[in-house]
């Protein structure tokens, strides 16, 4: 794997690690030393070509940049600083050597913004379509992490940013590749589809001012989302479908359409969660600061684990079926 | 993913986390806590069906088994005790639930021997071959972690158990597939190429009795190996073919086919190092309360970064090259 790794090596920058101390980056293991008083938060996400993307709707650059986002959107969730990341590429042998490159410049555009540093991995060659496996570790004050547990009667349910974009940058994508052309709306959603924006911020003002949240990231769409909180709270969401934040460059697309894309689209990589009412004003105010927008979109209710769609004078329950490989 | 990663979470035991302290698995993210003095080391490696293994050289249990004794073996060489692992795999989507739980119990089997807990992954499907990514942690007393670049003049040069067994037993399987009839001797060289063991035990034994050493796993073969120690170490390495350690069930094959899998096969996943002659006494000491056989084939001696293979009277230098992807 020698020459696989001085591969990587050769084109990553690992020269000036900020956070915490690296002791070593060996070829086949690194090590690094645990910041006192912080837990470690550890994930990985794998995206696959031809079922989480297309080479017609991600340039090589923004397949890096959404796979280490991903998994910088999980880390986020949690409440947790990002700090290092590992990457491993089934790369098809037809590839070209650039485009390998350009994968993890995509990833490298999006670490640098948080001093996230590249630490390790595995490059290895496939008959197949390209396989990236993306594993991130982050740090947060030792039992602070943000859980998806923790919502209670009377919260108010909140999202980051507006929801559905991703979905309908993916629909504009579908129809016209990657070189649109695109006028500035459109630009907008697929620009949110192909490069989507973590809300580390968000989620460290919710630590630093320990504010009591529940919290997810939009990954499977708001339905399935709102769901899980419903499930890990024990308690009924009713999620006033009006209320979601939806942005100007979807107005050009059909409202039922939007909905839908705000709801089951996913790959938004906004955080949902919900917030003690007489906690909503500190945390706009917050947001407010951070340029962050932040939408009331429902309310948490004792009750069974559900959620309720209201729409005008209509209620409806929600029924979400996450994705499941073998269930045909 | 829920769907996906409780279908993971249905078919392990995470139960009795007995190493350190695991604060909260997540759907999406696991946190844990460093232990006091000890620094983390983390790896990550891919395996491809038809590049790294055939459905017909392995069942989907030893796929499994072997995805993550890769990485233990990993954690080995750089002294660490192995803590807890992520798997990430792309199913083909014609496999059945039942060979994916297959790949999950062979790591089970492995994990359970070293309180290794499995705290996360993504399982997603795919329209091609198998491949499967597993990210191993270990825990190292901070500072110690044993490296490639300690060789010094001087040096005895060895290596753990028997070198070649691997490859002689893909060879087996090539010929006569998964399910034989193998005689006894065949079968030890299948099951090592099957089911290879990680020299946890050896290298902790290192660690805590302070021999200084340089040490690599043998994931790509003696020759591979011991010139990465060379290039680490700046030193030239003399290496005594006779006496590498070859074991009987190897005896059936021609000795020059037994050489070249020794020095090229890879996957024994010994461990192979330099340490002191001083030291040289109490490391065999100590490998006989283990019962681990390690034997002397070379020496270092100060000079440039080569290796030289030493067979009867001649010398030649060897020349290795690692895989590249891109090196036609």
């Amino acid at each position: 794997m020698m020459d696989e790794f001085s591969f990587i090596k050769r084109i990553t920058p690992n020269k000036n690690f900020q956070r915490s101390l690296i002791v070593g980056i060996g070829d086949d293991a690194a090590v690094y030393r645990s910041k006192a008083g912080f837990d470690e938060v550890i994930c990985v996400d794998t995206m696959v070509e031809d079922i989480h993307f297309r080479l017609d709707t991600l340039t090589p650059f923004q397949i890096g940049y959404k796979a280490l986002a991903v998994n910088v959107s999980d880390i986020a969730a949690m409440g947790a600083i990002p700090t290092y990341y590992l990457v491993s590429i089934a790369v098809p042998k037809h590839w070209q050597e650039e485009s390998v490159v350009e994968i993890y410049a995509g990833m490298k555009q999006l670490a640098e913004q948080y001093s996230l540093n590249l630490i390790g991995g595995d490059t290895v060659s496939t008959n197949d379509k390209l396989v990236i496996t993306v594993t991130a570790l982050g740090q947060v004050e030792q039992g602070e992490q943000l859980q998806r547990s923790m919502a209670q009667d009377g919260d108010i349910v909140f999202v980051t940013g507006t929801v559905g974009d991703s979905a309908a940058g993916l629909h504009l994508l579908f129809e016209k590749g990657l070189d649109g052309p695109y006028h500035a709306g459109e630009q907008v959603l697929v620009a949110t589809h192909q490069q989507p924006k973590p809300q580390v911020e968000f989620a460290r003002m919710l630590i630093n001012h320990h504010i009591r949240v529940s919290l997810n990231d939009v990954s499977d769409g708001v339905a399935s989302e709102v769901n899980e909180l419903a499930e890990a709270s024990q308690v009924t969401i009713r999620l006033h479908v009006n209320q979601l934040p939806l942005s100007d460059a979807m107005q050009m697309f059909p409202r039922e359409k939007q909905i839908e894309w705000a709801l089951y689209g996913g790959e938004d990589f906004q955080l949902i969660g919900t917030v003690a009412k007489e906690d909503w004003q500190r945390l706009l105010e917050q947001c407010h600061l951070l340029g962050i927008r932040c939408t009331n979109i429902g309310v948490v209710e004792a009750g069974d684990a559900k959620v309720l769609l209201v729409e005008d004078e209509q209620v409806t329950e929600l029924k979400v079926f996450g994705y499941n490989h073998f269930r045909k």
